[in-house]
């Protein structure tokens, strides 16, 4: 619209989730109009993001260094691993504070369809992982979508063969939900899984 | 979370409008683990959108250049003058179609609470480019805000001494505007400023 680089500028803003052509421009405008300053640190913090954050060697979440700081913590529990399909999980994980053992990120699930087989999301690498023995427990924090299941059920079938105790987080209603508006999948599994309160 | 870098991205991402703390992790989450060249060509556009796009120098508008492309065209009606408020108002006008002149971006309105007074809007700039009597009527297209209205009731004052048409764009209920649904201080406007059809 105004210049070559404006329309540059909306079009690279584009890339961000959840924004359209008329968020794009609203952005780009408030850039130039009103935060130039911002705009240059948001540049900044791109650049030196795109180029030291990587992936953990360990655990496969994100890190600026070799080993990320859950794998290196000694306060955290090593007998309990975390597996879960990306680092957004650990972060949500995390925010909840529910849970002080260390992380396996997968980096996706199963999908043959899309040519995502066990080698691709690092499967072997992490039954490499839990064989040292030093594992009492893995919980399966994989989504709870038909290919988050059956990458926890595929992990279960490849580690029959060692003596790890392997959990699936809880599925059913989520808290503050009102059964009414709960749909009818996660109802019957909710009662189907039910537990004993006395 | 992950690191001081993944920290300071998820910070600069928040001056967007309409991003707060969520969207800002996901998007930082997005851009480095799904689309880090994205990442690099925002941070570029970032960096050469605030480097070259400054106000035009007659209608302080945005440009790349000395002088916009609007104001350089000679296949606009330059005894057409809209002034607006913003540079997004222009864009905004742009896009409907419906305008083949010239434009004065105040960059503002007046609000004397705010300090904000002509000169600051730059009006004396305005009225001195209206009076070598070139343009012949000016569209106020300032916002239907209150303080758009009373920044166009005063550019009528200040053109007073000028022998320039002074218009207001329309106000009215909005194409596709049902009555039930319209605010009364809009629908008493529409009633008084009724057009006649036969």
């Amino acid at each position: 619209m105004f210049s070559d680089r404006f329309d540059q500028l909306v079009q690279a803003l584009r890339i961000l989730p959840s924004v359209g052509p008329k968020s794009a421009q609203r952005m780009a405008l408030h850039l130039i109009m009103k935060n130039r300053e911002g705009a240059i640190g948001l540049a900044h913090a791109l650049t030196e993001a795109t180029n030291y954050i990587h992936e953990c060697s360990i655990c496969h979440s994100l890190t600026e260094d070799e080993v990320c700081n859950i794998c290196l913590s000694t306060e955290r529990d090593e007998q309990l691993l975390c597996v879960v399909e990306s680092p957004a999980d650990v972060m949500a994980i995390e925010q909840s504070g529910s849970f002080r053992g260390k992380y396996h990120v997968l980096g996706g699930h199963l999908s043959p369809l899309d040519g995502i087989g066990p080698d691709e999301i690092g499967i072997p690498h992490l039954v490499h992982r839990l064989s040292d023995g030093k594992v009492q427990e893995v919980i399966l924090a994989t989504n709870a979508t038909v290919e988050g299941q059956a990458t926890a059920h595929y992990l279960v079938e490849a580690t029959k063969h060692l003596p790890v105790q392997m959990t699936r987080i809880a599925q059913g209603v989520p808290q503050g939900g009102e059964l009414e508006y709960v749909d009818s999948h996660t109802l019957s599994q909710a009662v189907h899984n039910r537990m004993r309160m006395k």
